[in-house]
């Protein structure tokens, strides 16, 4: 958690740490730290057991200083516009990271985080190091996602409220499968076939009235298309008596916490398979929810439900032969300002849960040529187990 | 323009272009060369004058085919589970990043691009330099940054279509204005007060139906909040009579690509001084496209409206002493799959425009304690000149 990051820097050798993001909004690394929204982002300096610093352009003094860190100076303090005329912008920066960091004193070994095109780091990093700074790597997670993964509680309220939102998006969503009836085979809704592109355009239209943003879409697959957990494709398919319709929602608030919810219904009586695979689910989730506690290593709820759902006689990750059919992912990962960090509940991860992680729990199976049924919720670990951030029931038919 | 990157890769003195991405969605440089959403992202991997190369997870095989590049391949046949089981998840990466680029054949000089956490590429790099690969880095614009910097026809119909449907939300925005009256100096609307927040939800709304993404919100800011360019604050805020309503909008169309516009206006009779900082920036705006076209240096359009608005007894950038008042940013920026990217339409930039470039051009003027005006339209420059993408009226007074 965000006090977390000295004690952090101390335990892997830091002795500062700089962020860097073209805006916060594609830099959650900058987002975290800055607590504020600032269009063209800026770099944080933190040596440690000190205060921070954060620099940015001139034009975005005024949001910069809404945010949580109480000095902030703009690049035009440090020369900028000399170093531009002098270098060109390209080299600007790194010879505006150098007098920043000069400045400042920063001195030992250096974690330069954020989000920057790999091509422009190995240059500024490069530079850096010629210019005798000790830039130091290391393999994910990285210092600032481990800072990052186990939540305040205020991140977890803004998860939480999120998930009350998606929430609201998903029963309106429900209300028109309910209102739905099956004419010659097809899903009929307000008069006329009800099509995913449809359906697509009403879910844009509840989210912006709540206020989510669907910074990376959201997934609507039915029938056959179900099939690919990744289903990203625009085409308007009509939809189908009893074929599953799989809805995966991971929308933004206004803040940039996400949520993320999948359930998987269908209109009308579900053939047999559909409704043996939404019980497997079913019980897969709850396999899962029986393991989850603090000090589990991360890896254990995903090798349960995988050992239940062989059991079912379905393949799974643990089977070298998997592939397409049957459990062919992860069991979850965290959310927070992104919608895929640490942990991940996933084979070979040893870490261990802990109080304030936040993370999907999201079984699904696959047949090909049929479909899907994925069912995803998020949970926080507490003291007590684990709560679901946002309730809701769980309703195969319509 | 996306031919050129071979060209480019021989000037440059790259033998392999290597693009990393953990989603499309976050990462334009991995969207632009394989064109098509792949949610958990990828490896592409081109050598000089050869196809390309992409590697996914097994689970976005289904999306990654639908792109352009013809020969897909999974982690798995590179044989990520056993890296992943001997190494760990974090190591696992860099170690399966090798073994692509050896059973590739790569050698040479290697542009390493896309979006990394900057501490995860330094752990990357040196260890790809550890085991002989040469990675070299290069300050902005980068390898990619120039080959996106032109558009290619069917991207600039992208933008071009981005701006229709933005449009639309400003005709809807504009016609809240219209039927709007005042009283006792507030606006009213549908027989209640209009505020930011009432507006916002419209427009969130109105975005939604034209199946736009506010990928990085937009701003509305009316009064003396609308003298901070980059104003983002969540206040709601009644719209008074005569003062500034500035309205900047850059969302993205499906496919990514951004659309970016500007209007201000006014409901009701406008102050004198809103009125000629209006009209400074509308000449302002005419001056720029007076210098716009092929061969120009980009710096050229900025620094006449900087001398134009400087005959208007305005503070602009090229005064040591501009800070809040006046001009006080660039006048424009490419757009594509970013809402920042090349060219920069700024002082010191001399890259010249070439047939292709798609900028904004935004002129503003601010004074603090009153508001701001600011108009952008997009252009696209041609051989005969420049075309604006998406037309628009030009109208204060509502």
């Amino acid at each position: 958690m965000f006090s977390d990051i000295d004690q952090l820097m101390d335990r892997m050798g830091y002795d500062a740490l700089v962020v860097y993001g073209e805006s916060t909004a594609s830099c959650p690394e900058l987002a975290y730290f800055v607590r504020t929204a600032i269009p063209r982002g800026g770099i944080y300096v933190k040596k440690k057991g000190a205060e921070p610093l954060l620099v940015v352009s001139n034009l975005d003094l005024g949001c910069a200083k809404k945010g949580i860190v109480s000095t902030v100076k703009s690049y035009g303090d440090y020369g900028l516009r000399s170093l531009q005329k002098r270098y060109g912008p390209g080299r600007a920066f790194a010879e505006l990271l150098t007098a920043i960091l000069r400045s400042e004193g920063v001195s030992g070994s250096i974690a330069l985080a954020g989000r920057m095109d790999v091509v422009q780091s190995v240059f500024v990093v490069d530079f850096l190091r010629r210019r005798g700074f000790r830039v130091a790597g290391s393999a994910k997670p990285t210092i600032v996602d481990l800072c990052r993964r186990t939540k305040d509680e205020w991140e977890i309220d803004r998860i939480r409220d999120a998930g009350k939102k998606t929430v609201v998006v998903v029963q309106k969503f429900e209300k028109v499968l309910e209102e739905s009836k099956t004419v010659n085979g097809k899903v009929v809704f307000d008069g006329s076939v009800l099509s995913t592109n449809r359906l697509k355009k009403m879910v844009r239209v509840w989210c912006a009235e709540e206020g989510l943003s669907l910074v990376e879409g959201f997934i609507l697959a039915v029938g056959p298309e179900s099939a690919d957990p990744h289903y990203v494709e625009d085409k308007d398919t009509v939809i189908s008596e009893g074929e599953p319709i799989l809805f995966d929602i991971y929308p933004a608030e206004a803040t940039g916490y996400r949520y993320d919810f999948t359930r998987t219904y269908c209109v009308g009586r579900p053939r047999p398979l559909l409704r043996k695979m939404y019980q497997d689910v079913l019980d897969a989730q709850q396999t899962a929810f029986d393991a989850i506690k603090e000090n589990i290593p991360c890896e254990v709820p995903f090798t349960r439900v995988c050992q239940f759902l062989r059991s079912k006689r379905w393949p799974t990750p643990l089977d070298r032969e998997v592939k397409d059919r049957g459990f062919i992912h992860g069991l979850g990962h965290g959310i927070g300002l992104s919608i895929g960090e640490e942990p991940y509940l996933t084979r070979f991860n040893r870490s261990k849960l802990v109080l304030g992680d936040v993370v999907t729990v999201e079984p699904g199976l696959y047949q090909p040529g049929f479909g899907g049924v994925r069912l995803e919720d998020v949970v926080t670990v507490t003291a007590s187990g684990f709560t679901v951030l946002a309730e809701h029931r769980k309703q195969l038919e319509f």
